[in-house]
């Protein structure tokens, strides 16, 4: 076993001899083994546990469990006691997650202040098999095929390798002690039908179950490294950021495969189905559409698929009659008044008359509703409708200001003056702006 | 259940509407339901009905049952008898794999007559989440936990979208009439496990496991054709061939993942295991290791790998003291006597003393043991050694003949003569050969 455990370390590059590694150690059989293999190999190494006080005075014995067997392979000792029930109840999630959270994060906190390598935890094959299946009953792409790798995010699984019978034999050979653990949630539910239903009835098709789902779940791993690499690949050629809108060029996905798109999409919250939903309108060429996740909203223009963050939030300034400079999340606006008559023409300035505009002026986003009168026009007209005239795409929009003197908009800022506030002849100040986009 | 049919068999383009489709028709619920579906959309079909003769009478009345549907829907019918039992005994296979080979011949030999587009199976969703159980259980990479595909190798499988439940609902609701199989060979045992056992536990633990397979074939079929496009990248770019040889730079394929590798030496007969062996030896530059599949070997030279075919058959010829040319499976010989004293020196060319050749002169591989004279040398040697020392390479090996005279070996063909055979002072004609390679 401690061969085997070494090889795998080596072969799957887990970590360095000198590396100083945390252990999860829950006190069940895979953590003891785990513990005394680390042990064994003589590496660097301390004990985590996280006493999540679920299971009341057998939560306790856990602890002390561990706390003697840090002891006796004479290794740091690191526990915590979690309010757990408590913290769900708050963060109104499962306690189930809730564990996984102050776990993490305590964790977290640990590698940080004592500058730990990695942490390591006792997964092993059993567990991999049993992810697999669960993954692929719920719904799964390979990266849910090739289950937990033996090294990802800062967590390492040397025992990755082994069967838990294996592992078994190894601590009774060894004399080991552990504890065993009477939870049962629903996670572990789900686990026990996997287990218990499921996996004996692979082992009568397949008495070898074991190692060949060790070279399944290896190709897997390498095909999912195959989906990256072309991922990235299309990435680095067809994909562009400004600020925080991301251009994906159409060429460089049409008539490929969902799953590549789903890949370059999914960093903003959309799924596959939202993947194969684009490739329909793009095969359709029905652009203008637009595609939502949690957080970002996807528009098809064009040439270009366009993400861009949701409800993009803008503060409202406020400047007073002298302010030389005002800026929110998306401009910055530079202010002089001159009194000569040179009017700025650019489409990121402005020149309005002074005297028209009621200070303080308000710097805000558009809104629904908003109206204004275009330069030179007589009549007033949506900011919406003038948008749409004006082709402004979606995800600009979300940003559009509007500079506002009591409760009228004097400019669009970027686009259009309110011809109300325009320079007259007889204009005695004029009210110069520039504005910098802040992306 | 007629528009989801159209409209998979038009997403999935299996075929066009004026298309000439040959039905594979059992007489179960499936093919009998895949046959009214393609009756009610108006389909080009003809039937054909295999009857494997192993359920005596049961056979033949499925062949009537399947006549008299036929017949219903105004259908082409085609039926043969199989004698399946002897088939499997004289071939020495498993009446499955007999009854596989029997049916796909027939429909071949089918296609070829009547010109249709395409066989169509009954092949549904059900099925194919247990094929894929099955690979899982077994041993898989990517293709086979895509499973099935709508379209692959001259069969479609219209109603593979469609869940056996589906299925039948749909049968009842037409008032179709099936026949029941009642076959239990192995693989309807194992099928049988995955059906009974396990996707009903699958079933508990997601409700919708239909739907969310439907997803993850497709993510896998698509996960498949990347990999399969990063192949052919590979392949076009670091593969060669010359004659029966494959010529790999290791570049194209070091440092990439193994199934990568696997891809490009499958269709030599290696497998996965294979790859990663060789992984292993590349990474540990062990040049001039070899692998063998049952039909090809692959050596590891320098900076290429060789996939050539194992023993290269070469047929032993005869020549008669005035043949002008003749050839085996890889070189041709032309054959001139000479009276002037001009000797060939080139590699492929060889000048003989004729009065010492004893004919018929005998062209063959050369063979282990085999000795010879080098030219020039006094001692003799084992012609292996010769080509140890020559660095011929091992995919080259297998295609060294000799050329014999009266048991001694006078020419290894296209590298060096006997020296007893040489031509002297006082040689009086000259036996002057050029070698061609056929490849």
């Amino acid at each position: 076993m401690l061969k085997a455990f070494l090889d795998f370390i080596n072969l799957q590059k887990l970590f360095e001899p000198q590396d100083k590694i945390l252990l999860a150690v829950s006190g069940g059989v895979d953590s003891v083994a785990l513990t005394v293999l680390f042990k064994e190999a003589g590496f660097n190494f301390a004990i985590a546990h996280c006493n999540f006080q679920l299971r009341g005075e057998e939560s306790d014995t856990d602890e002390a469990f561990v706390k003697a067997l840090a002891e006796s392979v004479g290794a740091q000792f690191f526990v915590r006691c979690f309010d757990t029930k408590n913290y769900a109840a708050v963060a109104n999630i499962s306690t189930q997650m809730a564990a996984r959270e102050l776990r993490y994060d305590w964790f977290s906190e640990l590698i940080a202040r004592h500058s730990f390598t990695a942490i390591a935890t006792a997964h092993h094959l059993d567990d991999n098999i049993e992810t697999v299946l669960f993954n692929l009953a719920k719904g799964t792409g390979i990266a849910g095929l090739r289950g937990m790798l033996p090294k990802n995010n800062g967590i390492i699984r040397p025992l990755l390798f082994a069967s838990k019978s294996q592992i078994v034999d190894f601590a009774h050979a060894e004399g080991l002690q552990w504890r065993e653990d009477s939870s049962n949630d629903s996670v572990k539910y789900t686990r026990n039908l996997i287990r218990h239903k499921i996996v004996p009835v692979l082992k009568e098709i397949n008495p070898s179950l074991d190692d060949t789902f060790r070279q399944t779940l290896e190709k897997m791993k390498e095909t999912e490294a195959v989906l990256r690499y072309r991922v990235a690949e299309i990435e680095g050629k067809y994909i562009s950021k400004k600020g925080s809108d991301i251009f994906i060029a159409i060429e460089g996905v049409v008539d490929r495969e969902a799953v590549l798109l789903e890949e370059l999409i999914k960093p903003y919250g959309f799924n596959y189905s939202q993947a194969q939903e684009l490739y329909s309108m793009l095969r359709h060429r029905s652009s203008g559409k637009i595609l939502e996740s949690d957080r970002y909203k996807l528009n098809v223009d064009r040439e270009i698929l366009i993400v861009s963050p949701m409800g993009q939030v803008i503060t409202e300034q406020l400047l007073a009659h002298d302010a030389s400079k005002v800026s929110n999340e998306v401009v910055q606006l530079v202010i002089e008044v001159a009194t000569d008559k040179r009017i700025l023409t650019g489409k990121n300035e402005a020149s309005l008359d002074y005297d028209r505009l009621r200070f303080p002026l308000k710097l805000r986003k558009w809104r629904q509703g908003d109206t204004f009168r275009p330069l030179g026009m007589k009549g007033k007209k949506k900011i919406s409708d003038f948008m749409i005239d004006e082709k402004i795409p979606l995800n600009l929009k979300e940003r559009v200001c509007v500079l506002e003197s009591d409760g009228e908009v004097a400019w669009i800022v970027g686009y259009r003056i309110d011809d109300r506030f325009k320079v007259r002849p007889d204009s005695k100040r004029i009210y110069n702006i520039v504005m910098h986009r802040n992306d």
